[in-house]
């Protein structure tokens, strides 16, 4: 069958047979279809759609497109977690290790960040020493050693996703639903886990910006793991302000040990610990979630999960001492508050705002290519609810450079709102599918 | 602004301003906006449709991405017209001389056949001798000497037309009103004509299947030529069977001799004289189409337009003997009569099948590297309504090889359909617009 005819069957709204769907990967990887074929496609898909068993094939077919890890050789169920994506969100940090030391095996394969969105990756290697570039058997070593490993995605893994990737960047078919869900499944899934715990976030900070397309992401990532065997659930999370204080790389690390040692804020810990809840029963280690939650409390009391996180870092080669003393992670030369205008109650704390100011303060990257910086960023950011006085800091900013700093400034002040009146946390947990 | 913006944008559903078309053409062009951006635009261009303003900036921009022609030397009124494309249709062979010996110029650059459709080049390289590689200056010069000239496009005419025609043809992005507009009129208008008479073929042997579609395809074609001031009339004609009773290249040549001395088929003269007197009177030089009707006839009557005809064909360097005594055009090894398998009335003369037979015998092209045989296809084709008695032929075949004829065969068979009561002619004019 000709590529065009696929692309043509697509166009017409007609359903393509997981054959198609593969001869077209196939060639796409292979380089036979050219990218112009792939691209027509992707924007053929962008209007049409595809049904669940397309997704899942397309799915399949990149996940196939290059190696799949093995992870036979580990015997405790193998699970992971993915984020969609937003600001201040370090949950992976401090998941990885807890649910590693409650019996579940951790083979987590990360990325960096790009636009507001910060990348696990980045923060990691905000640890000096922290090599996030294992070999897929050192990889596998240190899972087996600790319960989880956190690396980059290597050039062998799912290469279709990483070429269609680029593709769709600069083609205008970035936001469609069966093609978000086999960029994220296809990678996850090559990893060789039993089951996903999904965080599809939603709101200011988030890719989906309303429940409606957050939920339908989530369904759409659900039922293509499903389709595959594996055993998924999902949680469609706020992200209208950052998660906890912190946003950028070495702050974010700070606050990761903060919570690993029990002193994580509560917003955090709330979504760290019902991702790991539904972990923990999907992996058969838990039979409820109070039990579940019971046993999680417990590694974090213990001090077992903080061990674990440390080990972790250890065996990739990072500097612990800086972990145990974190006033020898990477720090900016200026620390600046932004104080409150006014006394009340903080009624808005924009999360995409906050994500520009650290772009702009060189925590995160426009382009792919962009080098980061990993002291910089904000912290103590203020939370929806808290009372504020005038002059106290909604934020601390983090600077290396005077006229970066003097940019942030003017996007931290159209962040933050205050109200006279009482404001309610807004709700961090807003479905479960 | 970023190629991706200008996709996306029409993704959206949006209007693009003129600088963005002319600056992604431009691009596209030029190589610096590569294939998969334009693919990808093309596809949202099918979804979305584009505005008559943007379809006349997309023509606009493809027509200066080449030379244009200066046609400043000829005093006369320059027109052209264009066929959507048929089987049989050898109109623009027998209007050219026809109409440049009423007073209009007629500088027309033509195509070659590819899939069903035959090409007006093809079928003058049936004359042993034409030349349709003239160069421009040369093209020229052969207007002005006998009012017309008929030629192929070069590189150097709307060349991103030619670039963005081969990926619309691997991408999908064929059937896309604005689409084919752009590309008909960026070629048209390049000539540096006054103006245009489109003939928009519409049935079974056409592009276009249904009266519906024929009309949008019309009407944008006229809206765009005006919006660029030229002055437009549209037909819509009938392609359910064949136009006249030829299909192939040197057939057909015989057939356009015949109508030039005035014993052309009944359906061919309506339609070349109905463009004919819409032409004259696009051009001014007749005011009624009484007027236009009795100079043509005159024209045919009197000789002069075989006589330019010839002259044409001279100065092309075609041999005007063979045109002369038309057994000196190529001819093929075998002629096979198909004939009637009852007495009755032709109720069908399927256009495609036809124009299928044509392409297994030889004639046409599935891609456009084939090379043609002009000397085969089918000719004596009963016409529709017309009485035939068993075993009378209802068409001829011409082959110069059994296994291709064998295979034709098979089409023709399919072809006709005869029905025991009258059938009336099928009206041939079925719109003007």
């Amino acid at each position: 069958m000709l590529p065009q005819w696929i692309i043509e069957k697509k166009r017409e709204g007609q359903v393509l047979t997981a054959d198609e769907i593969r001869e077209f990967i196939a060639g796409f990887t292979a380089g036979t279809i050219p990218d112009y074929q792939m691209s027509a496609l992707a924007m053929a898909i962008f209007f049409r759609g595809m049904t669940p068993d397309e997704t899942a094939a397309l799915t399949d077919a990149m996940m196939r497109s290059g190696d799949l890890v093995d992870t036979s050789a580990i015997a405790a169920p193998k699970m992971d977690k993915h984020s969609t994506g937003g600001i201040g969100d370090k949950v992976s940090l401090v998941f990885a290790p807890l649910v590693a030391c409650c019996g579940v095996a951790v083979p987590m394969i990360s990325g960096r960040g790009l636009g507001i969105t910060g990348g696990t990756l980045d923060k990691l290697e905000a640890i000096p020493g922290y090599r996030t570039d294992l070999a897929i058997n050192e990889f596998l070593d240190v899972v087996a050693r600790c319960g989880c490993s956190i690396i980059g995605q290597t050039e062998r893994l799912a290469p279709a996703d990483k070429k269609l990737y680029a593709l769709r960047d600069v083609t205008g078919t970035v936001p469609s639903i069966p093609l978000i869900t086999a960029s994220i499944m296809s990678k996850k899934l090559a990893e060789g886990v039993d089951g996903l715990v999904l965080d599809v976030k939603c709101g200011r900070g988030a890719f989906m910006k309303t429940l409606e397309t957050a939920r339908e992401l989530a369904q759409s990532l659900v039922r293509v793991g499903r389709a595959m065997g594996k055993q998924m659930t999902a949680l469609i999370t706020g992200m209208d302000q950052p998660l906890g204080c912190a946003a950028g790389n070495a702050l974010e690390i700070v606050e990761t040990c903060e919570a690993l040692r029990g002193r994580g804020p509560v917003d955090l810990m709330e979504i760290t610990l019902a991702l790991a809840e539904r972990m923990l029963l999907l992996a058969g280690v838990a039979q409820s979630t109070t039990e579940a939650g019971a046993m999680l409390a417990k590694q974090i009391e213990s001090g077992t999960a903080w061990e674990t996180f440390l080990e972790m870092v250890r065996l990739h080669g990072g500097n612990v001492a800086a972990l145990e003393d974190t006033s020898r992670l990477p720090r900016a030369k200026i620390q600046e508050p932004f104080p409150a205008p006014q006394t009340g109650y903080v009624a808005q704390a924009d999360a995409e705002l906050i994500g520009k100011a650290c772009i702009v303060l060189g925590a995160g990257r426009t382009k792919t290519t962009d080098a980061v910086d990993h002291a910089v960023g904000v912290s103590q950011i203020a939370k929806i609810g808290a009372r504020v006085e005038r002059g106290q800091p909604l934020a601390v900013l983090h600077a290396n450079d005077p006229a970066r700093l003097s940019e942030a400034r003017k996007l931290i002040a159209q962040t933050f709102q205050c109200s006279e009146k009482p404001v309610a946390t807004p709700p961090l947990i807003l479905e479960e599918i």
